[in-house]
């Protein structure tokens, strides 16, 4: 059986960087399709001309496939598209909003388009616009997430019974345990972000990394419910804004108490007791900050041995 | 490889069917166990007579292990012990307290005990009092949750990697995708409870039942956090508590808008509008009410063809 994420993206493994705001640039996308998986650079936190710069690098660091994350709600969201137009990349994953109005202009120049979604009706409606895959994303992730909460569990069996574009699982996966468990549930790919924040290559901040590193397996928490839920490590941030949520505060009142750049305070400035920390639920399983070479030969090793493993344990279902 | 859950409780498979509050009586625990795996009579809905005579009816309607749910919290929970201690059940499931407390009187007279826990900290706990087994429940289970909210892609792993006594995943597992991925994450066996009840021998009412199959995969939601988080299906009651929670309400206005009753009034007596109807955010991919027998040579069948399957689409990270 052939790999359709891999033939989509031309690439040797399922693995997918998450494009992730002030962490994933051209080092980090570059080290991971050097590896042969698909390294994404994060367009979020990058004005136009700076991730022109990006690209740039990206191809001189590698001459695998990588792509640009792009967050469709972004206010220059065209001048976004016009770079990646013009510096000609092939592989666009599109978040928060609809792909159905950009998509046209990347099919015509043989862009492969991957969007994300948190449920089955956005999953039914980035097929129907022409959408090549779709990255299933639970609310084990962190940063920005759906509404409807659903984890990996509940989304990716619905998305694999009713949807006929490959699959791409995220939120909370980390190890080769939760890519097994992926491809189990009816992936075909795997989207990995906070266990790739957590490497050398990373453009984080060494405090955000660490607190990555440091957290339990209950140090992420959902917040901002009302303007938008976000899944980020506990701090004294976090704190505050849950007890306005539990006094009812509004969304006027949320949005003061976020003020603005608080991800780059907190991921990029190192600031981990004001910034907001994004960081999805798998945070208690990682606990080591490689090199993202590393930490690919582990996951493919270990997928490797975690096969036999789940095999023999399974026997005990055979009809026998 | 041996399978430690089927060794521990004596079955063929080791799928247990959860101890679920006016769902789960002798009828649904009994059908469970004849085909082989282990059925629970849920004590939470019932007062120590009924649960004897519960006990007394599943003894004569298999000569299967069978098993006990009771949650510790129950104010006459000493006398619950007392009939399950008298009716000599072998195995008892633990949730809601802490089993350290009644352990020993298990322990005694070689009562198996499995606790479900939402946490790795509550896992460990449960292994150092002397528990045989753990059910790590994950946030998408219906009913009563965990505060941290983890789900199962991030509880199990965490707890195989640091518990040795055998985890049994819950939350969410309706079918073999859902038990193959478990295994993967490192449980070796499964807790399944609104699949369950959504059976012929369930003693739920049948609008709750039709309730479950209508549901789609968005159609549950997380509520009453500030008096003990809670999974069910949205209708009237939870969109009322909802907007009081959105409004910054007291746990006294929460508990006074919950009143008394309220799972009874939706899973028993029907009313699923106005009742509290619990159920895991797997409803999704819920869409029949078959009988127990044939749901259970369902999962047989389909985890023996999804492991073919599975060994095919892992191949692609053979290294070769």
């Amino acid at each position: 059986m052939k790999n359709r994420v891999c033939e989509l993206f031309q690439i040797r493994y399922p693995i997918i960087q998450a494009g992730m705001v002030w962490v994933s640039g051209w080092k980090l996308a570059s080290a991971v399709s050097n590896c042969g998986g698909l390294g994404l650079i994060g367009a979020g936190s990058m004005k136009p001309d700076l991730l022109r710069e990006h690209i740039q690098k990206c191809k001189l660091a590698t001459n695998k496939p990588y792509g640009v994350n792009l967050p469709l709600l972004r206010g220059d969201i065209e001048d976004l598209i016009k770079v990646v137009i013009e510096e000609d990349v092939k592989i666009v994953f599109t978040s928060a909003g609809h792909p159905g109005k950009y998509i046209d202009r990347f099919k015509d120049r043989n862009v492969k388009v991957a969007h994300v979604v948190s449920s089955l009706k956005q999953g039914l409606k980035a097929e129907s616009v022409g959408c090549d895959a779709i990255v299933g994303e639970g609310v084990e992730a962190g940063g920005h997430n759906g509404a409807d909460q659903l984890s990996v569990f509940s989304l990716i069996p619905s998305l694999s019974q009713n949807v006929k574009i490959p699959i791409i699982a995220a939120g909370g996966i980390v190890n080769s345990k939760g890519i097994l468990a992926a491809f189990a549930l009816g992936a075909e790919g795997v989207q990995v972000g906070t266990r790739f924040a957590a490497t050398v290559e990373s453009s984080a901040h060494d405090n955000y990394k660490r607190k990555i590193v440091e957290a339990q397996d209950n140090s992420t928490v959902l917040i901002l419910q009302k303007i938008g839920l976000v899944r980020a490590i506990k701090n004294n941030f976090t704190e505050r804004i849950q007890k306005l949520e539990s006094e009812g505060a509004s969304v006027e009142q949320l949005r003061e108490a976020l003020g603005a750049k608080r991800e780059k305070l907190g991921i990029f400035d190192g600031d981990v007791d004001e910034g907001l920390i994004e960081a999805g639920q798998g945070v208690g399983l990682i606990n080591d900050i490689p090199a993202v070479k590393e930490l690919f030969d582990r996951f493919i090793s270990e997928i490797n041995q975690e096969t036999v493993v789940l095999n023999d344990k399974l026997k005990v279902f055979t009809n026998d």
